[in-house]
């Protein structure tokens, strides 16, 4: 355990513009039995539990809004077992995407699901994490087959079974999976695994303008083209990526595909996705065949917060994460851009199209009080764009602190209320992450205010 | 309203040897907002409610067995939108899987989840079905989008949003799809649509033994065979459809096999599933490309239960819906055949084994008390047998009241008691379908003795 004020900021602080709140201390569990028996302890003193991953979040998850103990995940990382006929693994909570596909490495197989950063893959689980490779192989809530959990009485569960299929009671899974640590402690998950594809082609393709590339990856969707990921940048993106990994790419918007299986599959999926591309105003499709290629390209496409947030160095990024049926993607990615353009924001524009989901990345002088409310109202406009064509204020990020307001304008309070009454029923005691999912709907307003200098403990 | 004997009693029986409970009183609701009316008062009045669909559910589902209300859905049928653009559909829960594919048959999209009978959609949702298809396209937990339910306090919510991902809190579809209509009522639900595959070709392999069959089966799942169906039949349900639909197909274990995609995928993975086969004592595959061939296949696949039903007219018949980790499907298969033997039991067995799900079809003189009672030692040594693997005591049937007695074997007591502090957080009253999921674990032993002619009201 440490109670070291550096530590503890480090803790209390995710990726994001939020402000901190660090925990009144930090514990490194190992096992699922001392997590339990931390847990025990916390609500025999109704001390809250925040648990930690690597604090990759982007909505002051991990904030200890109510002091309390943060579980640091991340000596709990040991890959417990592949199973490569079942095509699935057991990994302790702490164990990060990356580590594990380096485990997998020799097996034939893979994980696909890559968020941004390195996640650990509890973590992930607790957030329901996606990224680009969600358009083919599905996000957390469709990789996860099972999890330890440790409630917050204290008592261990292992959340269903590792099968293909069940009907065996509520589907506690995808219960956890999103629940954001206000549950209880995920302390080992299951993961579905992937066979690593025969061949694979990277495609860029810049268009004309924005319009163009939004309708060129709704139609390739729409026409059942088989990719792999489908990813759109704006032309102040793809400037901003040139300058911080040193890629020289046309600066113009532009549509990243991959394309995976058989070689003669991704041949002629590749070759259908250019002939629309070229439809609707898109040129020279460069390819990249060889995985070296490949994994220099995704990596810069991965680097694209940090190349953002380096366009204004000390500036901070708001990020956008809205979500929308494909048939509504382009008017709501140009009106999402036009209001940007209006609030006088540079705000470059990443997205994973293929699922309707894109970011974008409000660059705010966080010292700026004028720009920082333009921003606010500037998110929160674009959040009521997305719902109010029956999309979401969040595709993968999540709530945290951060998008509590925006839940009850997509929810309704009868949902509110319901999820309210489940957390209340598996935590009485209110210790679990307290102030964030789950929490008294009456409250959620309140959390806007949250980075507010005012509120500062 | 109805208080008919007759109709009382056809509302409190399913498709299962479980003996009836029927309700006091039937009603067929025609709105959700007559649904909350009718929930409201039996909130009210304390009055327990089961939401009823067409009644073919296998475990006692729809027993009331505290009295009640009845609430038919089969007035609630009208398919009340197709979204071509974004491939989904909202339905009544009343539809039935059939109307909606006639529904969409001009639209080149298809709703493939396909358990037996044809159930409705609502139903379906609420029992977590699935069926010959899951194994590529999933069960309903993969395609329902959002639901929209009656609450047990009579609140009126949409869960979640029609998009391809989100993360904006718990996830309520998933809670709900499984629940049993526990947690309230089901009244319209949003399903995922797929494109009608451009070519399809169906196969019938015999095999000289059923390990050769099952090995086959799993193999061509491990190989990633893009297989759309994959179906085992051992000699004894073989030889029940060839009396009961008149075909004529080889008396021996046998796979039927089901490819969708491009003409040419097709045929690749044909031949490569053929290849399998025939290195495991496959041999005479038959092939059927013309629609009206796969669809005579099929039909005869789904009359399963009731042409083994026929081998003893006047019989019952008790289900098993074991699923296990491929890797254990072999073992298990032949351990749970030899245990109908060694019961002398006559046990069909048909499965859909890509997903390592499969079904004994007990036939049972229900007037024997001895067979009746060697029956059900025999399915809870098979339950019993899957469990220990890791597996499920149900694939897709649920759990009525004919499987309380398996849960704390499967998820054990910290699970059970989540279970049930979720449900009665929802439902204080204990008015949802009282009696089965999310009850009081201590009284799932007493489960096992509902059918006891003793336990008549």
């Amino acid at each position: 355990m440490t109670v070291q004020p550096a530590v503890l900021e480090q803790h209390g602080q995710d990726e994001s513009f939020h402000r901190g709140w660090p925990p009144q201390a930090v514990l490194f569990p190992e096992s699922t039995e001392e997590v339990s028996r931390v847990v025990r302890a916390a609500a025999a003193a109704h001390t809250p539990i925040i648990p930690f991953g690597v604090g990759t979040s982007l909505e002051g998850h991990v904030a200890a809004l109510r002091g309390g103990v943060c579980l640091d995940m991340s000596r709990m990382n040991r890959v417990l077992e592949v199973n490569a006929d079942d095509m699935g693994c057991w990994v302790q909570a702490g164990v990060t995407r990356v580590q594990l596909n380096r485990h997998l490495h020799d097996t034939g197989l893979f994980f696909p699901v890559d968020p941004g950063a390195d996640a650990t893959l509890g973590g992930m689980a607790a957030t329901r994490a996606s990224g680009t490779n969600a358009v083919r192989y599905g996000t957390m809530r469709d990789n996860v087959r099972s999890l330890t959990v440790v409630l917050p009485n204290g008592s261990v569960t292992r959340t269903g079974r590792v099968v293909r299929k069940s009907s065996a009671g509520y589907d506690l899974t995808a219960l956890f999976v999103g629940s954001e640590g206000t549950l209880g402690v995920i302390t080992e998950v299951a993961l579905r695994l992937h066979g690593q594809p025969e061949a694979a082609a990277a495609a860029v393709c810049a268009f004309a303008d924005l319009k163009g590339a939004v309708e060129t990856a709704t139609l390739v969707m729409q026409s059942g083209i088989p990719v792999a990921r489908i990813e759109l940048l704006d032309e102040l993106q793809i400037d901003a990526i040139n300058r911080y990994s040193r890629t020289s790419l046309r600066v113009a918007p532009t549509l990243f595909f991959e394309f995976h299986g058989s070689a003669a599959a991704v041949k002629e999926a590749a070759e259908a996705a250019g002939a629309l591309a070229a439809e609707f105003g898109g040129s020279g499709c460069s390819w990249a065949e060889q995985e070296e290629e490949r994994r220099r390209l995704w990596a810069a496409r991965h680097s694209a917060y940090y190349a953002a947030k380096a366009l204004r160095p000390g500036c901070a990024g708001f990020l956008t994460d809205l979500c929308v049926p494909l048939s509504k993607l382009t008017e709501t990615v140009l009106a999402a851009q036009a209001l940007c353009r209006r609030h006088g924001l540079l705000a470059p524009l990443v997205g994973h199209v293929g699922d309707g989901n894109f970011h974008m990345l409000l660059i705010i002088d966080a010292g700026n009080a004028a720009e920082v409310a333009a921003a606010k109202r500037c998110v929160d406009e674009m959040v009521h764009l997305a719902q109010d064509v029956g999309g979401t204020c969040t595709g993968e990020h999540g709530i945290g602190f951060g998008k509590l307001g925006h839940l009850e304008r997509e929810h309704g309070m009868p949902a509110l209320l319901a999820m309210h009454a489940i957390r209340a029923a598996l935590d009485p005691l209110n210790i679990m992450n307290p102030g964030k999912l789950g929490s008294q709907p009456a409250d959620f307003a309140a959390a806007a205010h949250l980075d507010d200098p005012a509120a500062a403990a």
